[in-house]
């Protein structure tokens, strides 16, 4: 592993790896027992407790696409996005319960200027939600902001933070082989204080990694296992999460593909890896559809079915990823969601009791009769299924006369109801105050170290 | 089960079954020792041995839509199909490789008469497709025909088309608990000939079945059981399968809803009861959706999620179903064929040997090159992927400049190219000859029979 920070390469080389110029090298003995020390199962708090997320066995959380570099509405199109636009879609995330953890910040606010943009981020997201949310690893004192801020909202500080952690950040390897700097010292950061990472190469096969699915996973591999080990390295037991996003290129145009059959075979062999080495795993909901129409939708679903048939312990991305994760939809969150809540509630076991087989309404409703009115439906009528969120079952004369909107069309109106109907939960002023106070005090003081 | 054909119902009673009126009572143990006689897995030929079909084990066979009243496509929107459509349909199917079976009929052609429709219909899919195609059931007159021109496609007779035999029929039973006239007397000429049956019931919860999962599974497992035994008297050994098409209702409009999470776990469940008869199992990709929008791809996909991991080895209605069931969609046939084609692709193991791993590969690339040129990859370049049939893999701008197509506005454009890129497959004049003497003679027959 190539690994640009000096000060990676230093606990690498305390730890006992071999160092040869930037380059790393690993005794598989020493990488098996570092590994050892990391947690099979972890809990990440949130401001609201019962929002509490565990990270391991059979669980599974779902989190908010984060990282694009724009944002779409139906409104207004794809564009760039501001604070207030960012602010909008930490809302719609809060109003969707199925959507358990914040992602990190689902585009960039770019009225904000890049160096403070995660403190204003950070102080929108801990104000607007009180699910728990991503920090980034973008750098050590970008991360360090977050583990801060973090501290403050929970009413803690960095010791009682790292006993019971709430941030979890991404950590991406620069595929093949490379481990940069800011990634190296927010994973440092992060790791020092307690912090979940979860290391996750993009190893897409045809580019960045061999163009077979065995050879892409085995970089993927390797790659996980060089940044856990640097986590372990700092501070055993430390959190860590073993991260999959290994795709594929489309042959003909060279661009990134998503939801396909390699991406669902990689999901799923990711998990097998991750289960091996007792790690929590991470997969995604992935598309490279550029508009919420079938496409979106197959490649998510099937995306997903790798994913949670892989057993991911979280599904980054999982609500509003459109584009190949160029562009955050707020759309593709409300359909995402819809798909994510069947998944939920088919995860619920089957009850069987006696009621539930229902033997005595059978003979009463007798041959060819209807349970529409049954005592036994009726005693069901308002929870007896799933009720959808945006899927329309209208029958096709009512659509016609409705206008014939389409889901996306659907899902504008879902979002913009759930917005109108937002309530901020509640945060202490004196927890508010604490937060604004350091984003005031961190600003001038990245004003005069960029000087 | 009440069963409304007396030929039915002295079947039964010969069997040992007790009669109460029209109401046949089957003794458990009698259920069993019929039921034993039906195959775990029989094969269905087709006009093309190499489309020969295995029903039953680890095997699935994806068949395209039967039964809607209605047609769409996106030049004339949703209306009632002609034969000429439909025979465009049957050219679809038959150019859509993952497509194994013809489903019995995409649509309804309303330009010819009821009473000789199937006549026609046999005819035209016998020369449009080489592949396996669906048989009706719809009463004894129509199951004899269809039986009497595939011995003729495949150059037998009924003696030799019993031993080898090459049709499917769907039975559906009228829940709750009724047989009716033309599907009891279609499964007894279909089953009495050796052909096979698929009893399915549509156990819809909260209508025709209970509003629990729990329920609806007992009702619909009594009825699927009552029509295998039925198969098993008229000719124990008979293949037959075990048909699940339990969804539930939506609550608030007592419309049927699929894709749903009690879809997808009675698909699962349906096929454990399958197993447990030792009988194949035939599930179904369903939607609510009207357009082939968002929502007609995630219901497809989460119904094709249950349908697959609860191991059906009959994925019916696969290819081309919109609405509910009511209407057959060419776009919904390209889209779906997208994703049966990925789940195709996803069941082949990941190949792991040595060249697959590529250690050498990795090792010449380097820390931060890429693979794009590297001969591991120039070996694969062609058939590395797989390589999609409507996905959309252009980035944003070039999309924008492609005027934006939707998935379903370029699936028109698959189908439209599939339909003039068909070529129809060879069939022996004699037997063509033979087929058109049988249907102009039926034809003539059910006009004096009807007279």
């Amino acid at each position: 592993m190539r690994v640009l920070s000096a000060a990676a390469r230093d606990t690498y080389r305390r730890a006992g790896c071999s160092i040869d110029g930037e380059v790393v090298r690993f005794d598989p003995e020493l990488v098996q027992s570092l590994i050892a020390s990391a947690p099979a199962e972890f809990v990440l708090r949130a401001r609201n407790p019962a929002r509490d997320l565990r990270l391991g066995g059979r669980h599974v959380v779902f989190s908010s696409v984060g990282g694009p570099a724009f944002m779409s509405d139906r409104h207004g199109g794809r564009r760039s996005g501001t604070r207030a636009e960012l602010c909008d879609f930490l809302r719609l995330v809060h109003s969707l319960p199925i959507v358990h953890q914040e992602g990190g910040g689902a585009f960039e606010a770019l009225d904000l200027p890049a160096e403070t943009r995660h403190l204003d981020l950070c102080l929108d997201t801990i104000r607007l939600t009180d699910r728990n949310w991503q920090a980034t690893a973008l750098g050590r004192r970008r991360a360090a902001d977050c583990i801060d801020m973090a501290a403050i909202a929970l009413g803690t500080d960095r010791a009682g933070l790292a006993e019971r952690p709430a941030l979890l950040a991404i950590v991406n390897t620069n595929s093949p082989l490379t481990l940069d700097v800011p990634m190296a010292e927010g994973l440092m950061e992060l790791a020092g204080a307690g912090q979940a990472v979860c290391v996750t190469p993009f190893t897409l096969a045809g580019a960045m990694a061999p163009a077979t699915l065995a050879g892409a996973l085995t970089l993927q591999n390797a790659e996980v296992l060089a940044g856990v080990c640097l986590t372990q390295i700092v501070r055993p037991g430390a959190p860590v999460m073993y991260g999959s996003f290994t795709s594929n290129v489309d042959m003909r145009s060279g661009s990134p593909a998503f939801g396909t059959p390699e991406y669902m075979k990689a999901a799923q062999a990711g998990g097998q890896l991750a289960r091996r080495y007792r790690l929590p795993y991470r997969s995604s909901n992935a598309t490279s559809a550029n508009t919420v129409d079938a496409q979106a939708a197959y490649e998510s679903v099937l995306s997903l079915w790798g994913a949670v048939m892989g057993g991911a312990n979280l599904v980054y991305h999982a609500a509003g990823w459109l584009e190949g994760g160029l562009t955050a939809c707020f759309e593709k969150a409300v359909v995402d969601a819809e798909v994510l809540q069947t998944l939920a509630e088919w995860m619920q076991p089957i009850v069987t009791d006696d009621d539930a087989l229902g033997l005595d309404a059978i003979a009463a409703v007798g041959h060819g009769g209807h349970f529409f009115g049954s005592p036994h439906t009726l005693a069901r009528y308002e929870h007896a299924f799933y009720e959808p969120l945006v899927s329309d079952r209208r029958n096709f004369e009512t659509w016609v006369e409705a206008g014939r909107p389409d889901t996306a069309e659907r899902a504008a109106g879902v979002w913009s109801e759930l917005l109108a109907r937002y309530e901020q939960p509640p945060l202490d002023p004196a927890v508010e105050a604490a937060l604004i106070d350091h984003v005031e005090r961190r600003k001038r003081a990245i004003a005069e170290e960029d000087g």
